[in-house]
């Protein structure tokens, strides 16, 4: 199994710059938390976007969707923010014959009560079991892409 | 989705005693590790046996074995020591329409830079997509019981 | 000994609330901090104001100069924002016979890789040994209040 | 201010070794630890012993007050297991000149929820502020060598 991962941003890779009082989306944790992991197959981690998901246009989600589908991998793993994860998995929709994950994280991975390491081993094992499309592996459930929502104020995904 | 969890020990467990200056094997941490997953799903966690799984006999194995079958439910998590981990699970393989899955750690879940907490997503990943029958999750891979062995060497699970 | 703790905000306590993606200042940290230092002398935390220090204003200092005054302690921790801790020591320059420990964090204290655990313990360390005046605990250093100041760019505090 | 820190081994340094199935001490964990406490003094560790403390014997005290007392420092840091730590210490009390400080853990420093970062800051602040002789930073707490105990069960040092 070879798993291709794209970041794209979100809570996920929130950190902390002291010179500037303020916390940004820096590097992709995916890599760290993989080798938290101690996985056992190959994959490969690329940054496409650094933003909010709450920021990402059209035009993010049109070039997530082409690096998606140019990609020759036939395991995707995106990590991004959770507030439009369902939109960004829309327009995934039509991706044909591969295994695309989200994930992300409501606590920033280098917090040290993130839900981050859990959510990216449930994406990987989402990866080794679902047939092709797209899923959302969020709050210790894999869900159909069409089938979840994000309850904010509960602060998890749900069917719905 | 409901889940019954069984523990039965493993060095996912084992916590670290100054007054007797030694390691043994504590309470169950699932219970710890899916909170901070922050899930969503029911759960219900019980502690069977606290061995290291080099310990493990086979009676300690019927008992296993009964326990999962009299169960109710029909998704079973069982953490477990890595070195048998295949052997427990091979004693399994008649149980009948569960989806039962064996995870554990290399390292303990009360350390830093422990695999434990990915470890359980991956699981409960292939809890949420798996067919019935019985699987091992571990190494970033979900196996099929009968098709995976430790490499002890490596620190890793591999297929055989 | 005993040690009456005030917390004042700052980095070392912020907070991330997904529902509002936002970092705030939560509850103070310094109780979680000295149960993990398994420390054996009594304490009391009270939380004075939640504020970044950039924020605080001459009323706030006059406040927390009148409570460590009127405090019948005569050994004071405060945990404040590292930008204006030196600020806020001056102000506390003319209380009398008490010794008197301000320390922070450049991360907060919620990060795996953060310095607030590390700096409580040099503060206490400071409450134990100084003789009564204020002083300055961070990166490693015990500095009377009024030789030093804080590098930004360098993100450590220094000698002047 | 130069710090010169030798290890000798004790909990602070447990690591777990799964090939083995067992615990171990492994390398300082010192320099790791004030890495994360951000601090701006020069330090330099070296390893001395790696062992239990229960298993420390007259040479080996011999060893650690000789290279004390040949060291050109006047502040040292000693990690040490927790067990007999009184007893090196009153080894080196006749070390003219230098302000020694030993400190050590309850709990791993690989552990998540450990007390070495903090005593090692407590231990750095010792090492600020104290006149020369031998101390024990433990327990939130600065003691004279001479007038400290480990209380096992309470699991805790205290003054005697």
């Amino acid at each position: 199994m070879f798993i291709q991962i794209f970041s794209v941003g979100g809570t996920i890779d929130k950190v902390y710059f002291d010179a500037l009082s303020e916390f940004q989306i820096g590097e992709p944790m995916a890599d760290e938390l993989l080798r938290q992991g101690r996985v056992g197959f190959k994959y490969h981690v690329e940054s496409l976007l650094r933003k909010d998901s709450l920021e990402l246009t059209d035009d993010d989600r049109d070039l997530i969707r082409d690096r998606v589908a140019a990609c020759t991998a036939d395991h995707i793993l995106i990590t991004h923010g959770t507030d439009t994860m369902t939109v960004t998995a829309a327009a995934l929709a039509d991706v044909q014959e591969k295994v695309i994950v989200l994930t992300g994280a409501m606590q920033p991975a280098r917090f040290r009560d993130t839900d981050a390491l859990f959510n990216l081993g449930l994406a990987i094992g989402a990866l080794n079991c679902c047939q092709p499309g797209v899923w959302i592996a969020m709050s210790g459930r894999v869900f159909a892409a069409d089938g979840v929502r994000k309850n904010r104020l509960a602060g998890r995904f749900e069917a719905h």
